[in-house]
């Protein structure tokens, strides 16, 4: 409740000195607040992440939230029915809090695997990586018995400590980090001169970055991380086995301050604004780490190794750096390499003097995430065949080549098949529609992430959408609505006439699931651009699709991507399926493989170092290629004879 | 003039609104303060050292100031002589500014020489040198002309530069510091693509520490510093010829926390104390830094590389490492040698990232001072005979040896030879005797420093004052005075009975200048440490002083050490004359060799490497040894041969 100047103001004053206990899932994480804050700010207050594009005006309906418990007065809003606010859920800007609440942010449900081991998580992939698959950090720890000094053999600390390391472990060259060295003395006494030395390799010598007691459950740990522009997904290894021990995503905070990597350079143009991008960014890695912490019950501070994938933009603004050169023409990115920063220089929350390495970049469009991409797959160390590697995300970027050569390039693509855009899109995430058929006697069959009723349909699920519409005539070649076939099912939404998927009733926000012909529009405008960029591509190269050996996918869509239906929109060009492989994040794999073993950061560079980038908007043809994917699945019925002859059929 | 509480608080309260500006000499600094203002308050605001042991009460009479422009009333104190007062001088306690003035502080003046072209300085002493002596620092300025980007070469700004320094000077492996990163896209763009690139050497690979407009004033710079327990040194090196620019030196203001290594160690016992004794220690430092610059009219941050040699508990202190650990048995350092501080890390003001290397220590008691004064000897490059470094400062090291090894041991001299515990005692600075001698006719002839009245004497001038004291049989062999010799020369003094050396009129402080047998017992017993120590070691190795083919001598006793009259009051053994050889300040010397080469650095390692501590505490007869040369020259007059038969004549 708000106050009103109403006379009431001493209870109000009272009630305000009151102190409740705010516990925030999945993250795991509580405060305390004044009675009366709302909701929304003590997410804030809590450094968590949460969407709220009208700033808190109760418009956007963005800032959804569930109490799981504690008492409150639910206030319904234009965005909320009855029947979703009577299961709990309720708008963050919309609730004050009056009693000790335990609040869910379902924006940021985990959208990946938790705690698989990498024995199978890396195993069924093997055959797919470039990288190496085995463990061999550049952090390690090492348990030792120093001798206790006397007056015949009273050389300094740190000589003592290097001599144990020679002839324990053969290292030569060993330095001592500046803040390890300030309470040495002190360490090694109160240890009784036994501790458990952890050293990060630096060029040819190892440094000591930490000492500690030699408790077996000290364990070390490495964080890989992909960011994305829209969304964040990071790993906890522990980099004594390169078991992963957790998995976690949330939406890239710095997604209030615009959509896609031009608006994020736009809004980055005066140093304020950088400053606050490069705070939203390492706030989202941060929160995950606390919450990926505080659920395995280790302390940040044995996280002592961290990689991350991303694209060029992401990394510069979580380096700091002036982005604008990037979308100024000639498109110069200030680095495209580098490997001396730290997790104190960024503000990452781990050992501060843990070693953060990004994957390398060719250029201003063709990102880290690529080249940590490609070690997931067999392109780069291909002798003989030619492959391709497409990661469609925010951006699409694809790669063909195989170990001799490897030409790359990208295209803005949008963020439709991440679920941005799209009024029914979601991540694939807990809710999610990700397989989505129409049976034959027009009722439709899906299938729901976590097998809740659903809430939206990730990109998985848009593709089959699309695909069953179009197949089924529902929708002609343009993307309008065959009113005459489809009449029946289309109904009223915000965006005006739309396919009904789910009603009300059975939906999770107890709301209408539809596709308007605005988002089918986006859609298909999105399939065009990377469709184009694969057709320029081979154009380019001078070679046609059936020369593609195999054809590698990574991307957020969810975990079962309809290659068919992929096909049948026109997404991809129409191959044998069996060439296709579905990757996955691929970024965060990459990363992973970076993490475990310094080889596989060796040949992530030399990737990088390998690849060429082709600028697509300068070939001519290029507006030609685009305009003619603007149909499903081509202007050209030709290049897709399958989807012709289902068509006909 | 105080304030007092007389009804005159609105005319008080008007002038302590004023601000004045006060310069202090010699470092040129300027700040301003409200009217009324004590002038030590001021130079304390001005972070300048002052030492002031009775804390402001005007009783001890250290915070002596001269004012050289601006009125003032003077205020005569037990201290001060009307007759000093009259040329300007003050004590900064007791002296309100109420008007701008300029202000000289004494205590500071530069003790060393000023502008020497390294080609004078180092072409006396090549022949004394272990290092090499040619110019190959860690550190070099490249100017580039960057080929402009285009949408052919469009690769990073990073890249850019790395290519060039490849093609320019064929450095292959660069990284680049985050600093440098961060505003690596503007500055570039700024200067046209035409950039002087600050690389500094780590390991095997450069890195870019600046990058500067290519201006041909901007030179880069190197200091060499030697932190010693009483006094601080410091030289302004142009990297890029080898040219010493300025060589300045001041008391260390941790003097104020106890005037030796122990009482340092015992101050720093609680975590604010170390800090203060660290932050006072880089204090200094950074005044001289301050200081210097302003003469040479450069900035601070064109100081790219630093080399500082010092004893093991003042490196400890400059680190901020408890040094309890020193002092405890079994005296053990946290580290003797380190090589990864940079400036950021101590606070000093030079270019954040610029090295700081430090000479290495051998242990507890024999520090990185040594390993660097051995540097500007031959001693640990002789391939065939032995010889002997001994460098007298607040504690006096003895190393002795040749290529094969070198053995080094410690004694707890006393600072008495700096001119510490010494009524009449100063360090070897403008107004300091440096020669004394008796005439016949019974006038004492001496020789000044600066050419100005007498201040003091420094450790030269009180060597010569002892052996003449003692060769004209003024003083037993005891160090008292022969009353019937000497009678009409003695004084009432602040100690006792003194020997007069000069009277008041003719000395700068306008006081009798004197000599107490106190100072003589004081001046003894640092001699004795210091012989025994020698006599031990020589014994330890099992040799006598006719063995020893050269003996090198360290300190800061003033340019001209009379070796004839250190061997009549028995602080060397009697050995011909031709083979000492006084160095000065070789510590200095050593770590400016070790910041102009990279080669003197491993050489300095080396060095330390091969040295064994023996510790002469432990060894059986040492008492015996001490106590047999607290007499002048020594118990055994059969040690001192020409001392006996002068004596005799």
């Amino acid at each position: 409740m708000k106050q009103n100047n109403n006379g009431d103001s001493a209870a109000n004053i009272q009630n305000s000195l009151k102190q409740y206990t705010v516990t925030f899932l999945p993250f795991d994480i509580s405060i305390d607040v004044p009675a009366g804050t709302s909701v929304l700010d003590a997410i804030k207050k809590a450094q968590l992440p949460i969407k709220a594009t009208c700033g808190g005006k109760g418009t956007c309906g963005e800032c959804l939230i569930r109490i799981i418990s504690g008492s409150y007065r639910p206030r319904p809003g234009t965005k909320l029915s009855q029947q979703v606010i009577s299961r709990g859920y309720s708008l963050a800007c919309n609730t004050q809090i009056n009693d000790h609440l335990t609040i869910e942010l379902p924006q940021f449900q985990e959208l990946t695997i938790q705690g698989t081991h990498n024995s199978v998580f890396f195993e069924n992939r093997k055959h797919q990586l470039s990288g190496i698959y085995k463990l061999n950090p550049l952090v390690k720890s090492i348990d030792v018995q120093l001798p206790v000094p006397n007056l015949e053999e009273n050389y300094s600390d740190l000589t003592r400590i290097k001599r144990a390391l020679r002839k324990m472990s053969g290292i030569e060259t060993v330095r001592c980090s500046y803040p390890v060295l300030q309470t040495l003395a002190s360490t090694l006494r109160k240890n009784r001169w036994q501790v458990s030395i952890v050293l990060s390799k630096f060029g040819d010598s190892w440094l000591i970055i930490d000492i500690r007691s030699p408790k077996a459950q000290d364990r070390i740990y490495g964080i890989a991380c992909d960011i994305g522009t829209t969304t964040v997904a990071l790993q906890v290894i522990d980099l004594s086995n390169g078991k992963i021990c957790y998995s976690v995503s949330s939406y890239n905070q710095q997604l209030k301050c615009g959509e896609d990597i031009i608006s994020r350079i736009n809004y980055a143009r005066t140093p304020d604004r950088l400053t606050e991008l490069q705070h939203l960014v390492v706030l989202t890695v941060n929160t995950l780490i606390r919450s990926t912490t505080e659920k395995l019950e280790i302390s940040p501070q044995d996280i002592y190794l961290a990689s991350i994938a991303g694209n060029t933009t992401m990394m510069h603004l979580l380096l700091h750096l002036d982005p604008r050169y990037i979308r100024e023409e000639p498109y110069t990115p200030t680095f495209n390499q580098i490997d001396l920063i730290s997790a104190r220089d960024i503000g990452l929350n781990i050992h501060p003097d843990a070693r953060v390495h990004l994957a390398p970049a060719v250029g201003s469009y063709l990102g880290g995430d690529i080249t940590a991409g490609l070690l997931c797959t067999p392109v780069p160390g291909d002798d003989h065949q030619i492959s391709a590697f497409i990661d469609i995300g925010t951006n699409g970027e694809l790669v063909i080549g195989n170990r001799e050569w490897l030409l790359g390039c990208a295209c803005s693509a949008g963020p439709a098949f991440e679920g941005q855009g799209i009024q029914c899109g979601m991540p694939a995430a807990e809710g999610a529609i990700e397989q989505v058929s129409f049976e034959k006697s027009g009722s439709i069959r899906y299938k729901v992430i976590g097998n809740t009723k659903p809430k939206g349909l990730c990109g998985s699920g848009l593709i089959d959408l699309l695909a069953e519409l179009f197949i089924h005539d529902y929708i002609d070649r343009y993307g309008k609505f065959n009113e005459c076939k489809v009449n029946h099912k289309l109904v009223e939404t915000d965006s005006g006439i739309g396919f009904l998927i789910e009603e009300a009733e059975n939906c999770y926000w107890g709301k209408n699931l539809t596709i308007a012909e605005k988002d089918i529009a986006n859609l298909i405008r999105t399939k065009a651009a990377i469709y184009s960029a694969i057709s320029l591509m081979l154009k380019y190269i001078g070679i046609n699709s059936s020369q593609i050996n195999a054809f590698y996918i990574a991307g957020g869509f969810g975990k079962h991507l309809n290659i068919e239906n992929a096909i049948r929109i026109g997404l991809f060009p129409d191959m044998p399926r069996e060439n296709f492989h579905y990757l996955g994040n691929s970024s965060l794999v990459g990363a992973c493989l970076m993490l475990m073993a310094d080889e596989n950061r060796k040949l992530v560079n030399d990737i990088a170092e390998k690849m060429t980038y082709i600028e697509l908007n300068s070939e001519p043809g290029y507006m030609n290629e685009y305009t003619g994917a603007l149909f499903l699945p081509h202007t050209e019925m030709g290049l897709f004879p399958t989807v012709k002859s289902i068509i006909k059929r």
